[in-house]
């Protein structure tokens, strides 16, 4: 589990303190120094016209108002023309799987818009890999020209005893990444029932997390504010950005935990809390601007980070203060103050360059003193790792698939069936569990409407387990399946369809591939996303699977599904911990009770 | 090195994880309840009217409007009927032996004034006893009911080569020191010209600490805001409480160090500086109050940590901002924002009780779950360490001194010669380097007018060395000598006087008692300060300190000097790095130029 880091980690401040001090004092030349800027401190938050920063080894040496000492005849000298310089930009917790790229890929994508740093939980390839998955993450991060931080994830399996996954999360995995170099604290403990509960493992976790002194991520996903919540805070959890409304941001910033509010591309949290700072006026310190998730196609499209500032700008926050709140707030709340999040002395010099602070068009992005991105063109290298075998041959579910395997069998005799059917509803979360009379043909019970079928089929051991039942929703016409590798959390495969041949065909190809999604219509592949690596990721570039990803979307619209985000409603319907049903490898979840139900009513 | 720590350190949050979530749930009971408070939110700056307080295990375990589900039938409620709820005050920067009093008595005397927390460096004693005293002041500081950190002395000896003191700090002891358990960081890089040079030993101190991920404090005494300053920076401190006027404020904050403003015994930089806030509307996080040095005086009659807030206050800043200033910002700045600093779950509980948010009377202080003080009274025990031999025996002079040992002999056949004095300046701590012409008699130079004779008695190695030399300001009248074992920085004994069987008498007697501070007039012991441990401190209590010491100061009045401060004016005429003329073991030097001068000019 070793790899090539050998350009990481970044070097220290100590380790080049001599120079910072030495060009600093005008005894020797910067290696590069920006000319002529608004400095935008998000210390004091100000912006002071006319300075000059100097860098050396990757770090701020000075900020001056004119730092024509620290120009020698080797120093690169960049002309701010007075524009802003920013500190770059910091997603405070997100998941690098849901762009479905690679960490460098995802850099690669990110950084034409003044991300510098991120806080990411690479929670996905935990449940498929485990710990080597994690670490995989992490080596390929630190090889990367911005700072990727991987806080180590907390909960796999997400629901204990409802489901398999590939691999399991112990609190010993968790003690043993904290001494790892790029590992920054610990990913959001969604086990919130079991901390209100002091459950020994989560809490062991959570030790491990402190005691190593890095900072323990929240995910307190429920509106109850009383006695639940309380006992969750008392566990130690250091932040949260499951927040949906003012009440919760300030919930969570009185009880001194920093309030994490996200703009993803499924996330629409920053305007509903962000009034806690603009018309209630509480201290901003402790709220931070994130991302959670971003598919590649908000990426590619509408920005990151740059995205989420400016939509806080746009509810009405002060720029400066939006700006501290992915910056210097971000920042203090994981313990690196004094190397990021700011542009002066010692800092690793992460600097935009923008001519407008709300409309915030990232015009030059500086990472480590280098110039990464210029006028939203990506100018540096984003290294790939070498993948292992391993961990691109993860879709290893036995023999091939046929239609049999899909089949539901009726009790005999019968002409139709009662079944319990997992109801998704448009734009929301949670499913509604429905019961649905069903057709039944030769002892099968067949798709009907806007019912069809469902299937869990295991992918991690090579069971050839299958778990069938039904979903309502899609609104699938004709003889159709799709399959997809990212089926949250523990991304088995799920295959949906109306047709057993189709939902064959399908979850074979996804065997064939390597893991991704696909659609079958009569016999036909309408649209394919290769996640070769994990069955989460691809190591392509961001415009290509965002292309890719927008050919399956209208290929579901062309069997008829125009729900909106619905590929996310399909990957998420083996996500145990939400309401009301769910599927899993081991059957038909009830979320509300955490019981296995039936798929067929029982005869009466 | 190793003492009873067995109260120490306190139970980290982890430790006690399951019973905070258990109380905060409801399902255990607390230890002690605070019930309808006024809750002073440090996180968000507010104050919540009618909310509970729940302890367990000295922490914090939950914030409700109503913890009646927390109070059992051994639980011990405390009634704040209305008042205001405040997290115990920090002091941001101080030196212990300042109050001349041990760690305990140092407790002892502020608890009653509110403070549970303080960010100590045992600079005086690390320049008698070295590390091994630094670690003494570490140990008896854990084993208070408050908390009591210790910074890493950075500089001993101040000034390399110009004076030998009784031990010396390496770099290497940083490194060491940096893995106790008290330590939270270095103390001020005095050095900041060797600084602002790259001085190796300074950035390996810098480097080690930053390496152990702990806070490099500052002392940037100049008031160039220029190159110098910028060098500094760039090597590593991170916070600096030398700064006088606003400007020097805002460049600290604005390059990311955090500024403390100080009032001290001596020290008034709070108003001057604190306008930065409450004029200039700078982001208030960065700044933080601190005391510096406070005599025992101070302590018994005008409050710690309080007297500061008060006076932060009075000089216009919001009571919340003010105690942001001396609680969170403090913490924040020690990486100790989740252990202390708020009233919030997991935090240590330390809790004052007023009634007014700007008065501030101090009627009750929680630490750690246990009332420490009620209305000015101590209630708790303040440990003491059981100091060993050697630091009790401190004054190592060598054989018992005579006249003869206080001669400045002149050139043969001279009746007058020309001196270089010391000139002590009324309420400034730089002197100057005067000329004057002295009297001879017997061969000898005489006092004669405001000047008299000052000697710095070696007492650290008996090697029996004296330095003589001339001193005005103080306008001793008759035949007296005055001596001391507090001498900044290397603490050697100074003596002066107007007569030479004075200053015998003087400097003898402190080597009987073991070093403190004692007057002779006329053979005749006028004041008496005893201060057996490391010749600095006293472990009696700070009321029976500060009495003597008010003594001293009379007897001094007695002896003719009228002088503001004159004790502190006497202890700082060895501080060989505050131009412009100093005493020190090794001669009088010009600190303006860092050369040993003669104490008579050459005859011609």
């Amino acid at each position: 589990m070793e790899h090539d880091l050998s350009s990481a980690p970044f070097p220290a401040w100590p380790d080049v303190a001599p120079d910072l001090v030495n060009v600093a004092a005008g005894r020797a030349p910067a290696d590069t120094v920006i000319r002529g800027g608004i400095w935008v401190n998000v210390h004091t938050r100000e912006a002071l016209p006319d300075h000059d920063i100097a860098i050396k080894q990757g770090r701020i040496a000075c900020v001056l108002p004119d730092a024509g000492a620290q120009i020698g005849p080797d120093t690169e000298v960049i002309e701010a023309k007075g524009r802003y310089m920013i500190p770059g930009l910091c997603d405070g917790h997100m998941h690098i799987e849901s762009g479905m790229l690679t960490p460098a890929e995802f850099a690669a994508a990110v950084i034409p818009h003044g991300t510098t740093t991120m806080f990411t939980d690479p929670h996905e390839i935990a449940n498929v890999l485990g710990l080597e998955g994690v670490r995989l993450m992490h080596d390929e991060a630190l090889m990367q020209p911005v700072n990727i931080w991987t806080q180590m994830p907390s909960c796999a399996p997400s629901a204990p005893g409802m489901e398999t996954t590939g691999y399991e999360i112990s609190a010993e995995d968790v003690a043993e990444a904290m001494a790892w170099p790029g590992i920054i604290g610990l990913g959001e403990m969604m086990n919130f029932p079991g901390m209100a509960n002091a459950d020994p493992q989560m809490l062991a976790e959570v030790a491990a997390t402190q005691r190593a002194g890095k900072t323990v991520g929240g995910h307190y996903a429920s509106p109850d504010l009383g006695s639940d919540f309380a006992a969750y805070v008392a566990g130690g959890p250091a932040d949260d950005h499951e927040g949906t409304c003012e009440a919760d941001a300030i919930a969570r910033m009185r009880q001194g935990m920093r309030s994490m509010i996200r703009l993803g591309s499924a996330w629409y949290d920053v305007e509903t809390q962000i009034t806690a700072i603009t018309q209630k006026g509480l201290d901003p310190r402790n709220m931070i601007l994130c991302t959670d998730d971003c598919h590649s196609g908000t990426l590619v499209n509408d920005g990151h980070m740059n995205r989420v500032v400016r939509h806080a700008i746009s509810c009405g926050c002060d720029p400066l203060v939006a700006l501290q709140m992915s910056t210097i707030n971000t920042a203090t709340h994981f313990g690196l103050e004094r190397e990021i999040g700011s542009l002066t002395p010692g800092r690793r010099a992460d600097v935009i360059l923008t001519s407008d602070l709300k409309a915030l068009p990232i015009e030059q992005v500086i990472a480590r003193g280098k110039t990464v991105s210029i006028n939203g063109e990506l100018t540096a290298e984003c290294p790939h790792l070498d993948w292992p075998t391993k961990a691109r041959q993860t879709v290893n579910m036995g023999d091939p698939k046929t239609a049999a395997d899909f089949e539901i069998a009726a009790p005999e005799g019968r002409n139709s069936v009662t079944a319990n059917v997992i109801g998704v509803v448009e734009n929301q979360a949670p499913t509604k569990a429905l019961k649905r009379d069903m057709p039944v043909s030769d002892g099968k019970v067949e798709s009907h409407g806007d019912t069809c079928q469902i299937a869990l089929v295991e992918r991690h051991q090579a069971t050839g387990g299958v778990a069938n039942a039904l979903v309502s929703g899609f609104n699938y016409e004709g003889r159709m399946a799709m399959a997809s590798t990212v089926a949250h959390d523990s991304h088995h495969m799920i295959v949906v369809g109306t047709d057993r041949d189709q939902m064959a065909l399908a979850a074979n190809r996804l065997a064939e591939v390597g893991g991704g999604i696909t659609i079958f219509r009569d016999d036909e592949e309408l649209a394919l996303v290769e996640l070769p690596i994990a069955g989460l990721m691809s190591d392509s570039p961001a415009r290509e699977v965002a292309a890719k990803a927008d050919q399956m979307v209208q290929a579901m619209t062309q069997c008829g599904c125009t729900l909106n985000n619905a590929y996310m409603q399909h990957s998420l319907l083996a996500l145990v911990v939400i309401p009301e049903l769910r599927i899993s490898d081991l059957g038909l979840v009830d979320v509300r009770t955490f019981d296995f139900i039936p798929v067929l009513e029982p005869t009466t």
